[in-house]
């Protein structure tokens, strides 16, 4: 049993790969959920949605969020009466937020939503929401602290984070299988995610980080810094905004109480001794996930760790 | 000004015909919301969307709700979750209830709401909702109470209902502009709807009746039932059920104390007698709006009378 913490778009390609050489039902996916937001009356579970129409082979190739073959009806209406436009929801999408919203509104939990939604889509993995409270990250900005999608989409992630905070928090206890997905793995892995705004909130999560270190000799992190940069998103910025190193040395730091390996790609060789001297060790290979060839074999050399 | 009492489809199409021969702004429409509903978290307002779509000319004129050039992907998906299919929402409609469910939970009333998407369809009439205040047409069936879609889509109206109820009417306050809208008419009309379902939710919030009673002189009804038959719905079965005449003597008795004059169908000519006989004068036109010189024409007579 391997057991995947995952973010959105880098932890839904290395989920990808990962079924491609292990058994779906061999898997579990514990995803961040303080992305999630409630958009005109809709729950939109950003990662969640991710990693399902990832796995499924359904997400848009380009934009790399949303489902390939979308149409924007929904938005363009609503654009006539000047309503919000920031955060875009195609029509297809949009099906499965009302599915959501309305299971929710029936009493059902996320965890069952998300189930539900993960066996639609012909997949046998588990997908487990991080938690089923109200958990939502939280950025400061020079003008005030806002919600992350207004940050993310909203925003584009241009403006300058002086700290990240997760609402509800305190209050939010773990999904009902979180905590034994990981204490019974035989690997954890922490996907190549936002550390801060994406692995964070998952960890924070009473119970969760000390379950992850308790297994901390079963579990290995795969850097989303490649050559002091983010492929996609601002993990780079936050790390550096928020008194990091925004390099796979800063990423060691953070996860080295956590895994006992990280995987770095090929391009941070030199860095490999300076990641180790953070008492993490270094596993050095082409971590860029461009083909399903690359997505399959970084997934091969982490289970086979 | 001319204020009309209105349900949807045979109201939304009197309507149209109306703004043909009378300028936008002399008219204002009060409109039935006892058959709104909160869908997968979104509130749906189907009386005044018809009474918007039609009057915009944009109105799926197969349908005779919904709009045209419609597409169906987010319905597409909800069904792979095997979620609520019975209520159709189209993906253009869908930015429709995707601003209003965002307006409402801005604090925005739903008279606001109504005329922000009323003017960005280009009309220049008022749609006034009969209330801002939660307001639901529940009807008794032999398997219990349901609320009216549930009846009217769910069900196709195809049950005999025992009993008609308004939940929530004793703390619905008329809309702001609507007491004042029937007061300060020139002439009122009841609108070609059903009596039961769509005029009398509108006439049972406190003071509507009593408004319309008192301008009587200058109300006339156009009757929904023509040869003893709705054209649409099941306007003639639940007058039957409900204890009531599905003729125009039937429309007669209910309307004599609202209106002096009721607009009867040529197929009815033989019952202007027994309509007369109800304390209502009867008027013998061609009231089916086959086409739009026949709606006009009906406008223009109910208008010039």
């Amino acid at each position: 049993m391997i057991t995947v913490l995952s973010g959105g778009v880098g932890a839904a390609r290395f989920l990808r790969g990962l079924i491609d050489v292990v058994r779906h039902d061999q898997v579990t996916a514990i995803v961040n959920v303080g992305d999630d937001l409630v958009l005109n009356g809709l729950h939109v579970s950003p990662d969640l949605d991710t990693v399902t129409y990832t796995l499924a082979d359904a997400i848009d190739p380009e934009r790399g969020w949303g489902l390939d073959g979308e149409t924007w009806q929904a938005m363009e209406t609503l654009g006539r009466y000047g309503g919000p436009s920031w955060f875009s929801l195609g029509d297809r999408d949009l099906g499965t937020h009302l599915y959501r919203t309305h299971r929710l509104a029936e009493g059902a939990t996320l965890t069952e939503v998300t189930a539900e939604i993960v066996r639609a889509w012909g997949l046998d993995l588990r997908v487990l929401p991080v938690t089923d409270d109200p958990l939502r990250t939280m950025v400061s900005t020079a003008s005030g602290e806002i919600d992350f999608q207004t940050y993310f989409v909203g925003l584009q992630h241009q403006v300058p984070v002086s700290a990240v905070r997760f609402d509800g928090i305190d209050d939010a206890r773990p999904g009902p299988k979180v905590i034994a997905a990981v204490t019974d793995a035989e690997r954890v892995i922490i996907a190549p995610s936002n550390p801060l705004v994406s692995i964070d909130p998952l960890l924070a999560v009473p119970g969760v980080r000390d379950a992850v270190e308790k297994v901390r000799t079963r579990c290995v992190a795969v850097s989303p810094i490649i050559g002091g940069a983010a492929l996609k998103g601002p993990a780079d910025r936050l790390l550096r905004e928020l008194g990091h190193e925004s390099t796979v040395v800063g990423v060691a730091r953070l996860y080295a109480p956590l895994a006992t390996t990280l995987v770095i790609d090929d391009v941070d060789r030199e860095l490999a001794d300076a990641v180790r001297a953070e008492g993490i060790e270094p596993l050095v290979t082409d971590t860029v996930m461009r083909d399903p060839t690359i997505r399959a074999a970084l997934a091969r050399t982490v289970v086979d760790l």
